[in-house]
């Protein structure tokens, strides 16, 4: 358990290095009975590609999956799944002169330190190339959840400096950045483009919605789940902080302020966020995060070799000037694992209660 | 594993309502030969422990502690460790008015839609009355990482919208608000008689800070120390936010700016909160966490009945005007917990490993 | 995750050492709406309580179990179940004298190369004791269990040397070996009699039960309901072997023999037990266990010391000189609690299949 | 969590079907800096390969595996290894015609009424097939526990009614039933040409020891070394017992008898098969398994089809008249994984420990 491992009951297992053969993931706990076909993960692997616009890494990378087992006739079967996608351009010559340094802000320096031993080509295993496999298995889970009418979708929200005010969720596949107002892109496009020329990079924030939730999904006290959806959200490269709801705004209001009250219409806000005391409301659920800027940019920066002697670090190869640009299917992603890890542990402890309260939204 | 259980190799299991007999959690995992005596926990219970000045709940508990297990002639014999803290002062007629009814933000919706029954008395098993037994077991957690050198400490951040730059540690267990700032204890108790008068309540933010770790804890992928950690923050009672390091900040940061570089003498900054990659670089580990208003505040909600009826709630009862000033304790065990656990993961794994780079700091 | 958990979505988590102030377990996960009272536990406490006949340890304890959370107005709420037993008849002068030895076939020898400390009195954590929680934690589990129509009933198929073959359910509870044949309590009697003279002790082979299973439990490959249960059974003190249906008879069967053929009206045979692929069938569920004859004996044994020096070392204290007397209604417990957890299990997953293929017994 | 994980440190997951295009493993928590290779790998999936004598299925498989990630330069990373092997002898066409038909004593019916779909193509994912993987990722912990100076072998105890008396480990994996008696092997082909001709199946017992092991590995209470290590071998296809030790033959024996001795030169006897309490002593592991004929004879068996019609089936196909012959690979395997595993959990909780009082054998 080092980790590879993400969920209790729908659970999925990775492996793969950004510059090794192959990535593959193992997707345990599937309901069986599901239509399953690899263009339904293609299209959100899709998304998340690399080099699909000048504002992303040039490293092209078709990220064409397979599924291996768990699929029978074009359903689930309810066995584990196997998923695996092929490397195709490495490029490893790229990274033999960083063998021995530690590139500032990177899992370098952590990585030796831990294990000694390191594959060091394209931060081998730290490498964000590692979250397409949370892609493609967070497919199969919204694929399950569109079953039951939940729907989870995600999109940026601020981009370095530049807040992004939600306009609508139609056109946000449609531009590079995932951007939820049409009208700004442009204005996004030329910020990238600065930053590019200052050999640069930036930091963003995403946020991620689902709706079409039923109230009771969570366990209460340690797996809450605001508490799984953080540490599923944390866990994505780069990512320093997460919300929910309100979040850090919460701080400084005020009780009567934040108070979600309720009538028999529904909800009259959603500052919580859709959880309250770690159980799903049935209103939206609503996350945050933040991404740092992404650690590998052409300027040069001071670090230490292995045996402690200082270096200065350029680091080349081909790399995101804002990881946060192909963040949001992998939030997305992790958000529909989550909530497909808890409708199932819900059910196998509540499958026979039955309230006659109405549900509110 | 219905969410009552945190931590994979050191492991809290807790039960316990707040107006049931008793509250109670089982220690799995700790190491054997740790001098252990119910004192050591006492000491943080009394931290947390409510009724101690004018600005949390009326509520007395003695919330006295007792090691059923698992020590022997003063030390741990690394079997498990039971322990136990009855409730005493209960009153539960104060909450007979509210069983059909859901307080608004409070957990009786979801509760109630979950499971549909609940221990209606004083939020029973929702109530923070639960987080006793994480600063129980966190005491555990604490001295074991003492014998390692490790430190956990926490401090508060922001009241409501006061923000409390840090000073000192010296005097942060000698103010009812864990202030890091002696000069501003007055202000922080004139905003706090001023909120009370007004029935309100009101948010907060807690800082904390791990010292003396070793690089190499946390695993990559889905278990990293950050992820891990923001699950046990983001599992705290009224917490809506988790940051690592610059959080949300690093949104509008450059890449140039935020990446901590590396020189012999030890990093230059830490931006990154004391990890890279998910696991720790040996620089103090920093998180800070927001608290929403406790909903529990005497100005009556709007809200419904089991029947979907309207209804206005007024919470009676004794409750926190602010949680988030007995969270300090709390935070500090769910940070010393999530080391503990990985830190027997690390060396379960990673024991043989010997580098020779130096450690920075 | 030291191993004082067994289960994954109905948990028992168990502490408390044979002399030490009391034991107590967390049950996690047990659906709400349960109707549960201690008198539902203590039924099954009081069949396993030592000194009840001749023929079992004098150590009299009264077993009375306490349920201090999770239950409300008499059924389970869906959160935590604290269970607490204290000691009350320990005597811990009896085991001073073995502080420093080792009594062979104990777990002396190798909790004190384990751990490097031990509580020494009754042998502490590995005091089949510990077992009471089991009873205590199985009998939730078989109250829920009978509610879907399985029943988990256990009886003595073998004492020694004395094989006893299956005459009847009824009187099994009416006599102290859990004889499943009446007419053969006498001999069982008269040979415990003869075994206490000679101041040694002696194995049982107990068998165990479930009806009324639906098909489809267990999971394929690792976790089938067969290696779990095993996994449950043998971590029964003193439990060398367990089969499943013919067990080790299979090894000299003939497939032709051997393989259970399937009719309209039902199976033609009841070879494997009830569990094909490790998925329950819909059959009986049929385990066989071998317990050793306990350790624990007057006649003196060869062992050493801590320090490696050979001495004799006399076991006295109470003992049971046939511990498979009492294991009856522990393993009973074992197989409810590998039931209901699996029923989760299998529910959290596959409750929307619907087959039509009439189900065989 | 749908069973197809095992351990707890040291976690392989599996998946793949008997005719889906490959089979693939995930091992986790390898400790870095293991040389590593396909070819260790490959010896053991050599030693469990079909077809390489006339007493298996004459399937030809090469089972040619592939080390996808956590190999770098030779040795592992620490991070997880993907492994995969092709399937490239299907021939799905044999079994069409069973695909509304339930083989008797095959998982066919019990999968049906779980998922309610099913890969009826030989099995599925019931198929022995996925074995493969066991061993696979069973060569991984035997490569690391032999740099402990642990040793794990396996040898056929029993074939059908000739039980074989262990003479000695040379020869073992000379033989293609991995007889430890070279003067046996004639009387074992004989046996198995007759059985062939009968076109019927027969049982086997394997017997797997596992040598150098420190005092110490197994954790109290549920997760005993023997309770994990029976879970282990029971989920092993087929099989239908396991005994640790003396086994069944306990039972009749007394406890002057049982109990192992110890004196300063060592242990006096090793009824208990090297587990006290759980927790291994340092003497040899020694477990027995039980095998059942396999189902699969061309002898037509009565059942039913899915709409609950009386059928009589054939089972074509190529099929082991005794999966036995190649069981003790897998044996080894899931021994070897329930070894490294609790090694791994033992040092993390105990590494400190240290004690002067010598260790027997």
């Amino acid at each position: 358990m080092s980790g590879n491992t993400f969920g209790k009951l729908f659970t999925v297992t990775t492996f793969g290095e950004s510059h090794g053969p192959a990535l593959g993931a193992i997707v345990d706990g599937c309901p069986p009975g599901l239509p399953l076909a690899e263009a339904d993960l293609q299209h959100d692997l899709d998304r998340r590609r690399p080099g699909t616009s000048r504002h992303t890494t040039q490293r092209r990378e078709p990220d064409r999956v397979r599924i291996l087992s768990g699929v029978f006739e074009g359903v689930t079967t309810g066995t584990s799944i196997g998923l695996l996608i092929e490397n195709t351009d490495q490029r490893s010559k790229d990274y033999s002169n960083i063998k021995d340094q530690f590139r500032p802000a990177h899992a370098d320096y952590t990585y030796h330190h831990k294990y000694g031993v390191r594959d060091y080509r394209g931060g081998g295993r730290s490498s964000a190339r590692e979250t397409a496999m949370r892609v493609a298995a967070g497919a199969i889970a919204k694929r399950y959840l569109a079953t039951r009418g939940i729907r989870v979708r995600g999109y940026m929200s601020q981009l370095g400096p530049i807040e992004i005010a939600f306009k609508s969720w139609e056109g946000v596949n449609d531009n590079p950045f995932f951007c939820p107002d049409p009208g700004r892109v442009a204005e996004l496009e030329t910020y990238m483009d600065e930053l590019r020329r200052d050999q640069d990079s930036v930091g963003a924030k995403i946020t991620v919605v689902a709706d079409g939730l039923p109230p009771g999904l969570g366990e209460p006290v340690f797996d809450r789940l605001d508490a799984e959806l953080a540490h599923g959200l944390m866990s994505i490269n780069a990512v320093k902080g997460v919300e929910i709801g309100d979040g850090f705004a919460a701080v400084s209001q005020r009780g009567s302020e934040h108070r979600d009250e309720m009538a028999p219409e529904g909800f009259l806000s959603n500052h919580a966020g859709g959880v309250l005391g770690g159980i799903s409301s049935g209103q939206p659920l609503i996350a945050h995060l933040a991404l740092k800027p992404t650690s590998s940019i052409t300027t040069p920066g001071r670090s230490i070799d292995r045996h402690g002697n200082p270096v200065d670090v350029v680091t080349k190869g081909r790399h995101d000037p804002c990881v946060g640009i192909r963040a949001t299917p992998i939030a997305e992603a992790m958000m529909a694992l989550t909530l497909m890890d808890h409708l199932l542990r819900h059910r196998a402890q509540n499958i026979d209660v039955r309230v006659t309260t109405p549900i509110l939204r």
